[in-house]
Formats: C-alpha cells, sequence, structure tokens
C-alpha cells in the first residue's frame, strides 16, 4: 500500500456564502427557523436576496471549510465539489486554492449557477441558512478519480451532499473507493433536516462499518438515533464507529475512542459574531490533529480552538494564523 | 425652485470590493506602494488575483460607501454608476439598494465585468488597492437624468471618475446641471495619481467656483496645491470653497467654512483591522450632518464616528447601526 499523499481527501458542496445581518423579527416575517438550513430554489433565492439586507461574500460550503481549515494549520487536502462556470465559480475555487487546497474539478458550463447560501445572522450571532444549491447538485461520479480517493490518509464526507442525487452516488463510490485503498472515512451528519431524510442510509452506513470516524452534534445523534436523549444517543453509537465526535457548543466537545470518552470545554470567545462554519472548523482542528498524530484530547482542542476562532468573525473561513494559535494554546 | 428629493444624488464608480489580509513582505515582492491605490487591467488583476489569499467579496467604490453610509444615518440619496450584468454586478446593485439607496442604472450587457478592487490589508490594518475599473469606465452621459441630478440637494462626486472619458464628460455635464438647479457640488479628491493627472482640471473647477464643499486628506490638498506643507495647502485652497474638509487619520479632521477653522480629533478605535472607506465614510457622516443643518463642528464629529466605524471592520461598507451611535455619540 502505497503512502498517502493527502491527509484529508474531501467531497462537498461548492458554495459561496452570503452574509448578511438581519434582526429576530425578520427571521419570524420570513418564517425561517433560527438556527437552521433549508435548501431553496432559484427563484426563491432571488425573492429573498432581494430581501434581505447588504451582504458580504465568503466562500463557504461545510466540507470546503473543512479542508480550508486544516490547509491553515499545516495539513495537507484536496477537494471535489462543483462549481458553475461563473463569477462565483471563480471566486470559491479561487478561495479555496489560495487557502492552500487542491482543488481541480473543473467548472460546469451553463445553469444552474454556482450554488450559494443565504445566511441571515442574528445579533446573538446565530445563523439562519438558506442554500440554493446550484451546480454543487451536479457533481458527477465521473468526477471522482479513484487515485485521488486514494492519496488521502482519510475521506471526509459531509452529509448535506446526500440529498441530491450524482452526488449520493459520488459519494457511495469513493467510500468503497477509499475503504479497498485501506483508508479511513470520516463523515459529518450535517444537519437534522438531511438525517431526518436518510436516516436508513447513514445507520446503514454505520452499521456496516463503513464510518471510521463520525461527527454530529447533540441535536443531529439525536435525530440519527431518534434516541429520547443526549447519552443514550451516544450509547447507541459510541460500539458502532472506531472514533465517534460530538460537539456541544458552549457545552464544549466529546470523543468516544474505543470505549473511551475523553471531554473538553469550549474556548472562550470574547464576542460571537456569527456561528456559521463553528462544526467544519471544529472538524478541520480534530482532523488536523489526528493528520499530526496527536492524542484525541488534543484533537478535541484543536477543533475547539478552530471553532472559536471562526464564530468571533464573519464567515465559515479562518482569518487568524490558525497555526500560531493552535501553536500559542497547545504547543 | 423645487424641493429636492434627495439629501446627496452621488456618481462614482459600481465596485465590488476582494479584500484579503496579506503581510508586508507580499506588498513588497509585488511591487505595490503599500497604502495607495493604482489602475489595473484584466489580465493584470487575473494575475494578481490568483497570486493573492483567499478573499471577502463586499460592495465597494468610493462614493457608493458614501451614501451607502449616508442612507445608514437616515439620508436620502441616489447613486449613478455602471455595472455589468453579472453576479458581481448584482451584488453591487442589491447591496447598494438593501442599504436603502436608490440605484436605477441598467447593468451593461457584454465585456468588461463588473469593476473590482484587489485590496491587500496588512496586519496594521493598512490597504492597498488595485482597481480594474471594468464596467464602471463605461458610464455614458446619457445614463445621467438631469430631473436626478436636480433632485438632489448636494451632488457628490468622487475624483476617481475623472480618469474615464466617458465618465469624465458626464460628471462635467452633471455639475452644471446641478449649478443650474442651485444645488450644491460636493467633491472627493480621491487619491494623489488621480490629481497628478488631472490638477488642472480640478483648480479650474475650484477656480470656477464650481466646488461648494471640498473633501480631501492631507497629501490630497498638498498635491492639488503644489505647497510645501499642509498649511500652506489649506491656505491656498480656503478661500475658493465655500467648505473645505480636510482629514488627517489619526490626528483628526478640520473643517474652514467661510474662513473660520473647525477641529475635531479622531473617534478612538479598538483595533484598526482595515482602513478601506476611512475617507468615504468620514464623508457620510460629514454630508448626513450637513443634510439635518448641524453645525460644521458636529457634522465632523458625524464624519469622524462613521469612519471609525468603517475601520473597525474588513470591508467598507457600515456594520454597526450608524444611527444609533452617532445618536448615542452626539444626540
Amino acid at each position: 500500500m502505497t503512502e498517502p499523499n493527502y491527509d484529508v481527501v474531501a467531497i462537498g458542496n461548492a458554495i459561496v456564502d452570503v452574509i448578511a445581518q438581519t434582526d429576530h423579527d425578520f427571521i419570524e416575517r420570513e418564517q425561517m427557523t433560527a438556527g437552521s438550513m433549508r435548501l431553496i430554489d432559484a427563484d426563491f433565492a432571488k425573492g429573498l436576496y432581494d430581501r434581505m439586507g447588504p451582504g458580504r461574500e465568503i466562500s463557504g460550503g461545510s466540507a470546503a471549510n473543512t479542508v480550508a481549515g486544516m490547509a491553515a494549520m499545516g495539513a495537507r487536502c484536496a477537494f471535489v465539489g462543483q462549481v458553475a462556470a461563473d463569477q462565483l465559480g471563480e471566486v470559491f475555487t479561487h478561495d479555496l486554492r489560495a487557502a492552500g487546497v487542491d482543488f481541480d474539478i473543473p467548472a460546469r458550463v451553463g445553469e444552474p449557477p454556482t450554488g450559494r447560501v443565504l445566511i441571515l445572522v442574528t445579533p446573538d450571532g446565530q445563523r439562519t441558512m438558506n442554500t440554493f444549491l446550484g451546480a454543487s447538485h451536479y457533481l458527477p461520479v465521473a468526477a471522482l478519480d479513484d487515485g485521488l480517493i486514494a492519496a488521502g490518509a482519510i475521506l471526509y464526507l459531509e452529509g448535506y451532499m446526500w440529498d441530491p442525487e450524482e452526488p449520493r452516488a459520488a459519494m457511495r463510490s469513493a467510500i468503497l473507493t477509499a475503504r479497498q485503498a485501506g483508508r479511513r472515512v470520516a463523515f459529518t451528519l450535517s444537519a437534522v433536516f438531511v438525517i431526518d431524510r436518510y436516516r436508513t442510509d447513514f445507520q446503514a452506513l454505520i452499521d456496516d462499518g463503513l464510518i471510521d470516524i463520525l461527527f454530529a452534534n447533540e441535536e443531529e445523534i439525536m435525530a440519527l438515533t431518534e434516541a429520547a436523549d443526549y447519552e443514550a444517543a451516544v450509547a447507541a453509537v459510541q460500539d458502532k464507529v472506531p472514533l465517534l465526535v460530538v460537539t456541544r457548543s458552549e457545552k464544549g466537545a466529546i470523543a468516544i475512542h474505543n470505549g473511551e470518552r475523553v471531554s473538553v470545554p469550549a474556548e472562550p470567545v470574547e464576542k460571537v459574531v456569527d456561528t456559521t462554519g463553528a462544526g467544519d472548523l471544529f472538524a478541520a482542528g480534530f482532523l488536523t490533529g489526528q493528520a499530526q498524530g496527536r492524542s484525541v484530547e488534543d484533537c478535541l482542542r484543536m477543533g475547539a480552538i478552530a471553532a472559536a476562532e471562526v464564530i468571533s468573525h464573519y464567515g465559515a473561513r479562518p482569518e487568524a494564523d490558525l497555526k500560531a494559535l493552535v501553536a500559542s494554546k497547545l504547543g
């Protein structure tokens, strides 16, 4: 077996975030569920964009945020996702490459345009996401190079990608390729609405032993297991994956590795500006720790440090020097 | 003479800022002059974009930033500028309208694309701007509606627009229309390189009594007059314009109104993150004060408050509630 060239190869939505400040009245008037994510179509996206306030465009996408964060901490990463041949596609491509991530999937010509998430951030820092997947939907199985998948020590997948049909097939195929190459597979459950639609699929992946590292937050692990409480949910999953990581917002995070539980508190944050990307950057820190062969506790702490940085400003890509930040706090 | 419908009608570049963090080494390697602005063509913009770090896209344009800031403080404003019919043009249009500014110039179909400024921000908060004007160059005289110009109590023009030929003609025509309608004309000198090219034009506008409010920073007023020092420069201009406003960064700002000088200190800023838009938002505060019939000292203070807000975060559009901020500090 050859040595992998990448610490992580990730497959995810290729999306630009459009982030606007708002107030709770707007969230209510638009009948959004604060803190949630929903899928919207092109027409709805246009109407909502007209109604929302001035924005800032910052590249996003859950798994893309994770590998951008990992690269900032010195990890070697590649990304697989689909943009359209348009200006937002150029922005996404530039930002990911400039972050140090290899990204070579050709832009798709024609409609739909590059995907975007209209993100409304309330004064408490909570984000509500309205996702128009656009070209991201159309990632073809053919875009997945077996050599690339096999070149990553870990294959990282976002649950969000399970929704559209073509990417779902691409992800199934990538999981098998990674397993055959002896690589680990990491999976993030992404959001409750995705779990509600694909619970059976996700449970099957886990039951079949195809997931080595599972990332979830409290709500997601409960949605997956349909358990009555968080502890019951953890108990239902912990023996089925070698490494289970559950983030708990301001309560910190836990990991259960071969039956042993490790907890860390949340990193203190002066002011929570925008929680977009908190989970993505937690995964970035954790997986970078894994790539560096660190202890599970250190991996958790790196996750907490990276998550704390990203919620202290707008956007889901790091602004501070994460490598220096980790070194200053962890050595 | 009818009452004006707008406090300010502004003509300026319609541009999206692409803001990336960088270090002084990069500025030196790229042979940029730190803190300056230069014009670049499409090819150069592409190459520089490839070399620079991950960015965030935030609508910009000097006069557009000013009217966006004014609208945030409750002023009624309209903007005239040229975007292309592309995604960045949609972003610019959305952000300005969502800020509460009337903007109805149709997007221009075909090449070049919407203009953008590649802005490199060093850790000290200083910005270095590389401007690809794109469609902004092509604002036609025909886009200027005499009725709109006459509908603004103040016509506000940015010196940047003097560079391309079509907008220059449009601005000359707008000045005459505004004067005939009995409106005031405000002008910002924008940048030393513009003054170096069009000194004779700008001096003629001032000597002919066509400028009622002139905005400049220390370097610009010295470049305009070619005076040996700042005081000599101020002395050379102050009797030629009814209202001269000179911003002096951390030294505050002065205004000279009919021979009388008023000074204010700079507003304290916890951390200067990105100085992009400091002058634009100073003008926004000052002109909003003028629209509200406030004293020159209050107008200067409003300028200082708005400028301090905009340099405390990335981007040249306000993030805080400027109206509330002014009310809390000034009443």
